[in-house]
């Protein structure tokens, strides 16, 4: 399937309008605020010396080039001159800055004494893909070839290095990126040569000696950045979560192209079956350890202490994207709607201003600032309980203003003369001879009007969490897609939409017993400042009886149920066993907004009586 | 009250009479093939040099003195020439390599070039605390008192250093050991000076300037070891567990010295109730985190990740011990019920030779090992799923033989002329001109019969499980226990014991909706061995309908019971909750049994249906 890109989209109400407006004239406003404060926009002028503040820290050209591509996106359909102004002013450091070979990284050109390329977890790859990728956005923004020249440039530097001399001290990157980034500048270019720079980097993996034995933090595995095996040979997510799901893109985007590699094709299907179907949380979250935000054992769903990165649920947004590509499956949409609504928009405020790196399924404040007795102890570590206006590793915050100014992205794709319809977003498509419209306001109700012109039929789907729809047209099932060959005219979709208990396989041991509340795509949660108790003595009447209740401070329903709240003594440490409950009525908000009034216990996952 | 030594009593069967025969027979022995292959015994020579296997550790003197202690309360009731000429031959090299200044520390001698007393963690003090008790046992045990006397050539050493001098690099011990062993050097020898230092060290901390400033590892607080605060000062547990419950039992000492010293009785009691009522296991496990060991917040008692130290809950055992001397009150003894028959007996296992250093409530052992790509990553720690024959830090299983070796200690008090019944362990107790007996089969039932003579009135505990008992006797309840006036003849106490849920404070979260199933003092697990299902898919019928069965493995009651098994597809990671699950007949173990035949999950919190 071809993916249709968002350029051709304008997203016209609903749900989304008006979290991607907040995207637009809030966090991309703040995200800016914060890299100006903390230096990284100053950072490209390559000025830095010891003991001046704001020290570049290796990462920070990837910071900055995701906002410059979230920016540029913005700006396709939102004209500002001062943003672009500012942005072509970021593009002069670099094009003054960057050395005479191509190279550039502000970290290692300023702060660094080292060599370029000779320490693999340095990111240098990593942040050369980024600034590709703003590259290509930009110059599909503006027409303005500049930038784009300068990481053509830069790429050629890095083929000479990596391909054609092998004279860096490792053969592939230790923060995977590059390789997603060079696919992006293949279609962009049409030049082959970065397709086959990308496709080395790809199928070097796992068979270097230098990059199993090169200078590496100690605490690193190979599995760590998945240097172990093969691309074709990797059938369990390993590592940390980012990397691997960055690696998994580049791996469809090239099993994409090269449609002959079955093997290749097969280790990308395992993957996503092995993220989807026993490392992922309910919320799409990925990466369920802080320990190297990495993947762990099949089950490991711990919800208090989920990392969940929200960069990572991005990354399997993205993989799921590009599996789309390979087969029509509704499986893959279902997976980005699982994070769109819940794992990656719980990473922002409401107000959007401020962020959460990890997206726990559980907070319990008064077991957190434990009356720890060891200094800088990380081995009870607990995620932050308030989303945070700036953090030091700041990948997340450019990570959501790109990803939600290219949701569009998401919408559509054309396959044999029809138009699939993967996520129901209110929206008009221009597409040269061809058009289309999505009227709806889900996911506040099921309820969709399509309107689509030259295509051969609609494919419509069917999400995972929906047992009970009508179409008014003839349609028939084809891998979670309601396909209709008769397109004439107006297409309705409801979708029954009920809350509806959701359970997990008893092998995530710590919810057993327990169910989550979800109303089509969005999870829900229990906070304790609308419960008046602590969200652990609450347990929700397995005889449902929920009401539902659109809420303007969440744009979303909330949903109220019959429950219990146990009755023992809070004082009591241990005492015979009464079960005493007495009634409540719950109420449920969506997982995306916890955390957005007073600091709260919260619960995703809650017990059923 | 005044604990009556266990030198005057012989424990004639039931229960304990079969574990400690094991702890004698197998356990001891055990410990010495383990100390003497690893070199510890060896050490004591001091001929180590670089280069040579075996390296001592800065511990290892502790561990043999613990060992010596344990053989001693072993010979005082068992002769063993063979063992006894073995101890003897250790005490030749301590006195042999003992410094002419009187100081002895084996790796210090040896492996160590620094100067003693320069690093406050390096536990010179704690190694010199536990060869007095050592010694102390020694000439408690065969009258010959040349190790005393080494010891008491040490102490002076001590007390010059660090109470005449104040040459040392800081004022009191980073492990805490040597205050509670001074005043046994001070009760057997009746010399005041041994009172006195054991006093200038507690009163020495948390005013110290040197102890916050001194050379300590980066990790460690002076919370960690109980350094901030002053004794009368410290009113919450905090820190390393087996060190903090070392400084309360000197603490409780102390105050049974200074019976004026209200501040510190005050401490004491407070500190023991916020252990108590806050921070211990239903099993009297302590120190829930891996992270120091330590202490954390209020009711932060995780069941998976629980450390639960065995060395912790001897420590809390006899801080409780020395609590009843301050006062006639039920909750101690009742407290080290607890420890006995749960998380000290788990420590180690049936068959007396392999030993937990932790004591988790809940494993899971498909989610263990984890995929960890993280090299040395203790961050997702978890406790081991086997008990080890051999650990390098060795501290608990010694710590185990000298407890079990001692536990007459336990059983009685005197005051007032009347004789205290603490524990129910069949013995007969020869106190001179009085003299007792106790006859009963407890655990395996509650009934009890006890004679004594020479006492003007007889005090039973009746424990905190008990809600429903009867006496032959007229009796009035006081403190929790039953004070019988009339001695005469023989008292029959009769406890009904029958299997009881029990429940936690809802402030540990983790329990919620869950309860312990407990018969008498002894805490109940369940093994999926047993039970043919991952527990976590178990729950307990709240219609309780349990049966008690003898069985002989584990020389104990197990019980089966009513459940349920959720029979949810294991193999969906989510779908819409149905609550199905059938009927099944569960059965549970003794949690102290826990874990000595296949590797299996675990749980002591159910689910409750």
């Amino acid at each position: 399937m071809n993916n249709i890109n968002f350029s051709n989209i304008t997203i016209t109400g609903g749900f989304w309008k008006n979290r991607l407006d907040i995207n637009r004239d809030v966090t991309t406003v703040a995200v800016k605020n914060r890299f100006e404060e903390t230096g990284r926009f100053k950072a490209l002028k390559c000025e830095w010396k010891e003991e001046m503040p704001n020290r570049p820290h290796f990462f920070w050209d990837s910071d900055v080039a995701k906002w410059i591509e979230g920016a540029a996106y913005i700006l396709r359909q939102h004209k500002d001159p001062e943003l672009e102004t500012f942005i072509e002013s970021l593009i002069d450091d670099i094009e003054k800055n960057q050395h005479k070979s191509g190279y550039f990284n502000s970290f290692f050109l300023t702060a660094r004494d080292e060599k370029p390329f000779t320490k693999r977890d340095f990111h240098e790859l990593y942040c050369a893909g980024h600034l590709i990728e703003a590259a290509v956005a930009w110059y599909e923004t503006t027409g303005r070839d500049r930038f784009l020249k300068l990481m053509k440039k830069y790429s050629e530097h890095i083929a000479k290095i990596f391909m054609d001399e092998e004279s860096a001290d490792f053969d592939t990157p230790g923060h995977e990126e590059i390789e997603l980034a060079l696919f992006r500048l293949y279609r962009c270019t049409g030049e082959e040569r970065w397709l086959n720079l990308a496709e080395f980097f790809l199928n070097r993996r796992g068979s270097s000696e230098k990059d199993l034995h090169c200078d590496q933090p100690e605490w690193m595995t190979h599995s760590y950045n998945q240097s172990l095996y093969g691309i074709r040979s990797q059938d369990t997510a390993r590592g940390h979560a980012v990397r691997a799901c960055y690696l998994y893109c580049a791996m469809a985007d090239l099993a994409a192209e090269r449609k002959h590699d079955k093997a290749l094709r097969s280790a990308c299907e395992k993957l996503f079956y092995d993220i989807t179907h026993r490392k992922m949380y309910i919320t799409g979250g990925i990466g369920s350890s802080h320990a190297g935000e990495a993947f762990t054992r099949p089950y490991d769903l711990p919800n208090d202490t989920a990392y969940a990165e929200t960069c990572a649920s991005i990354a399997l947004a993205m993989f799921a994207l590009r599996m789309q590509q390979l087969s029509c499956d509704g499986v893959y949409a279902d997976t980005v709607e699982r994070t769109i609504f819940n794992g990656i928009l719980s990473g922002v405020s409401l107000g959007g201003d401020s962020f959460f790196y990890c997206n726990p399924l559980e907070l319990t404040p008064h077991l957190k600032d434990k009356d720890n007795s060891v200094r800088g102890n990380s081995r009870n570590w607990q995620p932050a309980t308030k989303r945070a206006k700036v953090f030091g590793c700041s990948c997340c915050p450019p990570n959501l203003t790109r990803f939600f100014a290219s949701l569009g992205n998401y919408i559509y794709s054309e396959n044999d003369g029809g138009l699939y319809i993967n996520q129901y977003i209110p929206n008009k498509l221009d597409n040269g001879k061809k058009a289309a419209e999505i009227s709806t306001e889900y996911p506040k109700n099921g309820f969709v009007k399509i309107k689509a012109d030259g295509y051969s039929f609609i494919a419509l789907r069917i999400p995972g969490w929906c047992s009970s729809f009508s179409i008014n047209k003839k349609y028939t099932m084809k891998n979670g897609y309601a396909i209709i060959e008769n397109t004439a005219g107006e297409i309705t979709l409801d979708m029954q939409m009920r809350p509806t208990l959701i359970q997990a396989s008893n092998l995530v041991t710590e919810n057993c017993g327990r169910a989550v509340m979800q109303l089509g795509p969005v999870v829900y949660c229990l906070e304790e400042l609308d419960n008046a108790a602590p969200v652990r003595a609450l347990s929700v009447n397995s005889e449902l009886s929920a009401k539902i209740e659109y809420d303007e401070t969440f744009s979303a329903n909330v949903i109220y149920a019959d429950g219990f709240k146990l009755c023992g003594d809070d004082n009591k440490l241990y005492s015979e066993y009464t079960g005493k409950k007495e009634p409540v009525r719950l109420k449920f908000i969506p997982f995306f907004a916890f955390a957005n009034r007073k600091e709260s216990s919260m619960a995703v996952w809650n017990r059923v009586n």
